[in-house]
């Protein structure tokens, strides 16, 4: 599906629940920032925006950023800088969303995802949303144990959750981000 | 969609390309393991193979599995124990070929995936295939810079290359198995 309005991804690292449903901050991995890079540049999205609000964990991601961009990487590897110049490293959701509405001039819709997601809307219905609009979109995707119930409350869209055939969606974070980019902006046969 | 096929997905580290296309054994990685691991469980396939010749990788794999399996990971997570349970490590895809024909009494289809790939078939096309089929199935995933072309020549099958809509196609394996696994088996509304 191709549409006018800018999609970007947001990874949140902050606030997500643990295993114990307590909210936290979790770390940084260095193949969620490299393989949903090349997912968001591989479909053709606007920004993937990494959200933590640990000093020490965004100089993390600005050093891998950095290597990848500038330093070694950079010549070694052109594809991987292609997908890494897409991200932008931010403290929190605000700060994301106050990136998009200087940027576009108008507030993103926030659309939030999560294996255990109260959808409000079927992927086909928001196909058909997106391929109609020019309004900032702005995917959510929580690590750890998923998006903390603030956040889903402020979402204007719940995406369903991905499933099989049977009960055990236990994807990664990585999956699940690609395969939610394939149903929305994936092209099967050409 | 739902088979009786019983389908596996194989990632093999041997034989693929390296950046200069020059065939080379690749290393195990830690993520591959446990990624496709989980989206082989979430989409209800049979078995994941892991195929590398190489003894000293086959220990390592063997390593991170039992961890999960039987040591404290098996306790700490259950779903990744779930997960983990479906993978067997092989020294070659004729060892995996000779373990389904020994496990269901006929050869397997080998069904080849890459990002270059030359397709003989469309994603739709062979849904209605495996929908149709008993006979066992065998996902062929290559890591690095993707299957030798002798890994190719033995195909019976060749799945496009996953594409959004630009010339940018460079996902991690870990992506093209989720996306590949949720075009043939996932529930998208329900």
């Amino acid at each position: 599906m191709t549409t006018t309005a800018p999609v970007a991804v947001v990874l949140l690292h902050y606030p997500v629940y643990d295993r114990n449903r307590r909210t936290v901050a979790s770390a940084i991995t260095n193949l969620d920032l490299h393989d949903i890079a090349r997912a968001v540049r591989t479909f053709g999205l606007s920004r993937y925006y990494v959200v933590t609000p640990a000093v020490e964990q965004q100089r993390l991601a600005g050093q891998i950023i950095g290597h990848w961009r500038h330093g070694y990487g950079a010549t070694y590897n052109p594809k991987r800088k292609a997908a890494l110049d897409l991200v932008m490293v931010k403290c929190t959701l605000d700060d994301v969303v106050h990136d998009v509405e200087t940027e576009y001039g108008a507030l993103p819709r926030l659309v939030a995802t999560g294996a255990a997601a109260a959808a409000t809307i079927t992927y086909s219905g928001f196909r058909e949303q997106l391929g109609a609009s020019t309004t900032p979109h702005l995917l959510l995707f929580g690590t750890g144990w998923g998006l903390a119930d603030e956040v889903m409350a402020t979402a204007d869209v719940i995406l369903p959750p991905v499933r099989g055939t049977g009960e055990y969606n236990h994807l990664s974070v990585r999956s699940a981000v690609a395969i939610i980019l394939d149903r929305l902006f994936g092209v099967e046969d050409y």
